[in-house]
């Protein structure tokens, strides 16, 4: 994986990380600025309006502060009074819960800001908040989530994996956001293949992980119990763990997948190849609900976001947990530093 | 459900729980051994051959004590000093590992001995060590597995349910040994709504939970996310849900299944009603891996085991963990102790 950000290296300092706004009406905001008041994320700039930030804070009654720069190397001088803000007005007014379809381009442009600026060298990765897809769609948004509109901008040409990781568990699914019926439908051996290289290159590169070990869970119960409950684990698994093996990645399995994740188990590897999605994310967010980060790996810069929407239940009230983003934010400045580090 | 299993109410003493030998090659007599020397377990004894019991406590070097008994009602006086078996001797002599068939007939048998007991009213409840299932069924086991089996001799017409406890988490699987694709193939609304009402009565009568909550879980990622993943959640799990709301049942959903086990999540909840083996399983054994304990619930008597299988590659080293078969006895005591006090 090549690291295609220029990275203020030798200097000491490290490139603040682009914040985007997210889906307006739900809990973005709200959380980006918990996390700065938290004092322990590492410098970043929100892209947001910043009228309606100074609202929020307002109508909570925060005593936060915030401060609108025009340039991303502004923000460390001023992370530790206040929060960075690149200025982009939004066009409605924003209703906490109810995604305005005026608002879905500002949204959509904070993204590509947040890229343009780690394009250039200005910022050291993206930490995304979450998006409404709907709104998105309904204003022509022709990419089915953040993931592929950053390949997309990224102009990379093999599908970006997403993994979920917290302090104890890495989990990338090989298919992601498709029912049951089409997860089995549409496992593949060479996706399995492809998303394990990724998976593997990106703990050599991003989480300093010399020589990964990749446990493969099988698809069945029991991963199939030799045949008796399934044959996807002798089809496509075994031989898609074969050629990982002759590529010289340590990838093991297919292991059962419900004896996988328990605390003993955890220690023998270092991230998992999951068939579908629960079965990556009902043990992760099992294990640390708020914690979790969703990392896109196979980009030529680093990305991550909360593992969670825009929770539009409760926005506007305070109350989110700004954990998953603040996990987020120190994982993707970690990460960032370790490309730097290589480069 | 009924109470079948007379009990010695009012005499204010609790009779002994039946444990089965389990497949003599596996750990079960070990564990059985260490659960009775951890002084924690209820008063039990062990359905299983005394001379190989007594050749395992040598070739181990343990100090323990068993002793030989004709009839349950002797367990109390001997529990503190002795693990009171009931000889049956084997056939062939054992080989840690490595089943021998002609053992096969007194792994079934012990099995029979255990449910004559309780239905005898000599013995509280059963608690089954693991079997291997090939070698019963190459000797001619019919039965696909214990539960099956304990149907049978319990002539109870209804499937039973299989439930995996531990003390943060009850989960039923509606499918439960087939293949995901057969899981998809075969989930039935009228399953779904047989399953939780037999639960909904086991948490009554066992578990002393006078109105019990059931969450049941979606099938597919975000329970489908309003059919853009899957249509199951409305053809088939709704209208299950629906139809048990009108049974006076408390089960709520369908629910995401990736953020149903957290522990926020199950506070809001007494179990979850899943619909793939996986889906169960993953969870629990995440979250406690040793002390899960698998009981079955349609049955007119209790039964419980430990949720693991005869791990040859430890047996016969002492080092198997007696954790879960130590909470399959004490909550197969607490759970006769319940019915009794009902009846």
């Amino acid at each position: 994986m090549s690291s295609a950000a220029p990275q203020a290296s030798g200097s000491g300092k490290a490139l603040p990380l682009a914040m985007t706004m997210g889906e307006p009406a739900g809990v973005g905001a709200e959380i980006a600025l918990k996390a700065w008041a938290s004092k322990s994320a590492p410098p970043f700039f929100l892209i947001d309006d910043a009228n309606r930030l100074r609202k929020i804070i307002d109508d909570l009654c925060w005593g936060m502060s915030i401060k609108e720069i025009q340039a991303a190397d502004e923000t460390p001088g001023i992370f530790t009074k206040s929060l960075p803000v690149l200025h982009r007005p939004l066009n409605a007014e924003v209703i906490a819960g109810i995604p305005h379809p005026d608002n879905a381009a500002s949204v959509i442009n904070a993204i590509r800001t947040a890229v343009e600026f780690v394009q250039s060298g200005q910022a050291s990765s993206v930490v995304t908040n979450p998006i409404h897809k709907k709104s998105l769609y309904d204003a022509g948004f022709k990419f089915p989530g953040h993931t592929e509109f950053l390949a997309n901008l990224a102009e990379v040409d093999t599908p970006p994996v997403m993994m979920l990781a917290s302090p104890e568990l890495k989990v990338v699914p090989v298919t992601i956001h498709v029912s049951i019926a089409d997860a089995l439908a549409s496992l593949k051996e060479d996706d399995i293949v492809t998303t394990a290289k990724i998976t593997a290159q990106s703990l050599e590169d991003d989480f300093a992980i010399s020589a990964p070990r990749l446990a493969v869970a099988g698809l069945n119960p029991h991963a199939g119990e030799g045949g008796g409950m399934g044959n996807e684990e002798s089809a496509i698994i075994e031989p898609a763990i074969a050629r990982l093996r002759q590529l010289g990645i340590d990838a093991t399995g297919p292991w059962p997948p419900d004896t996988l994740f328990h605390e003993a188990a955890r220690k023998t590897y270092d991230a998992v190849i999951c068939m579908y999605h629960d079965q990556a994310l009902i043990p992760i967010k099992t294990i640390d609900f708020d914690g979790a980060v969703n990392v896109t790996l196979g980009l030529p810069f680093v990305r991550t976001s909360p593992d969670h929407g825009t929770a539009f239940d409760i926005a506007g009230t305070g109350r989110a947990s700004e954990k998953s983003l603040l996990a987020a934010l120190n994982m993707a400045a970690d990460m960032a530093a370790r490309r730097n580090s290589q480069g």
